[in-house]
């Protein structure tokens, strides 16, 4: 631990949601301090942190102080603003680094650097107007889906093209922002994997949950997922060749489709996944803490699963069932502080244990 | 959960050492906000609560304020001045009760109360002088030792008798203080159980844990504690009766000698308690939200132990151990965020999963 940041030391946070809430719980339980910097108030993570630096991410005096207070910066979205970045950058490090930022901002982007790298990924095209979405959807065909190529999340930005017919509609949902036509991809199940990368190079992986979605929007993620164990490795692999690839530090999300011929990577996260809340109570060392070692330079825990887990998000009105939720005593619960229940808007999520793991 | 604090009600916290921030934890998985009273600057549990009123006790306008901020006082110590406790009681309800803070408070009314209810207890007399020190000593006997009835904690306050020499100097050592005389108990095992009552007046008990004692301060707690079932059994029941009788809303600590002829009743912590951290990574709900539970009127969980677990304390130097621990895959770390390592302080702690429960 030549290169760890000691306890006492101070973590910084770009983004004040509920990963940074629980990347700040992670945080003090290795004895670090933390600031948060995020414009809204009342943020779940400021709860929770030393320092909550409320401002404006162009704000550049108080992005300047911020840096100052802290020994290394990390992230909780990927849609910093990059003069932001810069100014940080200039007084501190920031974990991960800029290129997997870079890449994950945009899906055209990210699509080819992951084709790049040998991996499987759906096909696609840049779309900017009628004309390259006519031309795409003859070479990739329909159904398929068009996606703005920046900050997109939870299915937002996001239009189906199941005929040709469509293809006007899903142009105009797109509102003039530069997109991505993906074809679509025939799978059996979705997993993902949440990888980590020290300081040193080592990667450790968690197994593979498997995911379902609702409305674009994560629902359950199940350990282990129902795969047969070369597959598994697979996927293990697969967040490997990527971490190693961008010389990675930290935690990342990989998101993969099952099919029949193998797995086909749909995106990647540079930062903690909600596909990964399960190890908050299914590892011993979970995928905040992971990211906080990772930044700081400690050594990494090894993924190792203790219990199969099911993680279900509450999504908007489904903490209307916290008092049922609270009566089952296999339910461990994580709420995020949010006072207002807004449809889509994730309000905590639930770890329920199965068992041991096999 | 009619009458259960709903997520985004205020949990105030007596006290702003190692269990005050682990409560304050807890608090925020479900969704509590947390104020923190505290007259020391810096301390453990400002860095992840909402606020910290930083005041001494005995500044009534501070207690007002923070009373009035909170829909629920607990504490994380027993020596809480009774003033205090008065000026908050009189305008939020402090949880758990006076009745259990006036018993624990002081170890003579605490030994005629456990007595009184029928459990079994070292046997005790009261020393004011050296009068009464004498007399008791003919009574009981030694070796025996000599513990201030109020304000002990980790060994403080408390001299040894092994001859009846050496009284003149245990005397000494109680510096005019009012002070009790304890017989020896001859015991295989030291053991712990952690038990909670909720408002509506459910028990629960986490499994009982064995404690080793190094210099009068807890080393190790092992789960499951080498004992007969029955044993085991007996110590839950004794957990329940307390908590009963105490009309307790709470976690509550109870110390047992494990003896040839049965249970002997050591002390009790109206509190969360250093032996129960083991449940942090050792049930699905663990002591410090078990507690915020039953103080805030929610469902208690079911006290049940998912994995075998040894939990170490990290006191004073230990924490130079902290590169070699941060190495152990199967070590979960939970550092406390204090400075400064003195002998005898604890700065954190550290649980070990040993395997699944049987």
């Amino acid at each position: 631990m030549s290169d760890a940041l000691p306890p006492g030391a101070t973590l910084g946070i770009l983004g004040g949601g509920q990963l940074g809430r629980m990347l700040a719980m992670a945080a003090a339980r290795l004895g670090l301090k933390t600031c948060v910097f995020e414009p809204a108030g009342d943020c779940p993570a400021s709860h929770v942190a030393n320092h909550h630096f409320r401002a404006a991410f162009d704000d550049a005096e108080a992005l300047t102080r911020f840096a100052d207070a802290c020994d290394v910066v990390t992230f909780e979205f990927e849609n910093i603003p990059t003069a932001a970045l810069d100014a940080i950058e200039r007084r501190v490090p920031i974990r991960p680094g800029r290129e997997a930022l870079r890449i994950s901002q945009d899906r055209l982007t990210e699509k080819n650097w992951l084709r790049d790298l040998g991996l499987a990924v759906a096909p696609f095209a840049p779309v900017d107007d009628a004309e390259s979405l006519r031309a795409a959807l003859d070479r990739i065909g329909a159904p398929a889906i068009l996606k703005t190529r920046r900050f997109g999340y939870d299915g937002k930005g996001q239009a189906r093209i199941a005929t040709p017919d469509d293809a006007g509609a899903a142009l105009a949902a797109m509102a003039g922002a530069p997109a991505i036509l993906e074809g679509h991809v025939s799978f059996a199940r979705e997993i993902s994997v949440i990888g980590a990368r020290g300081l040193d190079g080592a990667v450790a992986c968690f197994d593979p949950g498997e995911n379902l979605h609702e409305g674009g929007i994560l629902r359950t993620t199940t350990l282990p997922a129902a795969l047969p164990h070369a597959r598994a490795t697979d996927a293990v692999l697969i967040a490997g060749r990527i971490l190693t690839a961008l010389d990675y530090v930290g935690v990342l999300g990989v998101e993969l489709f099952v099919t029949d011929t193998g797995l086909v990577v749909n995106e990647i996260a540079p930062r903690v996944h909600n596909s990964g809340h399960w190890t908050q109570d299914g590892a011993t060392i979970d995928q905040f803490e992971q990211h906080v070692r990772a930044v700081a330079g400690w050594p990494l825990g090894d993924g190792r699963r203790h219990s199969d887990m099911v993680m279900e998000n509450l999504i908007g009105d489904d903490i209307a069932r916290l008092p049922e939720i609270a009566r089952d005593p296999a339910a461990a619960i994580h709420l995020y502080g949010k006072a207002e229940a807004r449809p889509g808007r994730k309000m905590g999520h639930v770890n329920r244990r199965t068992g041991p793991a096999a």
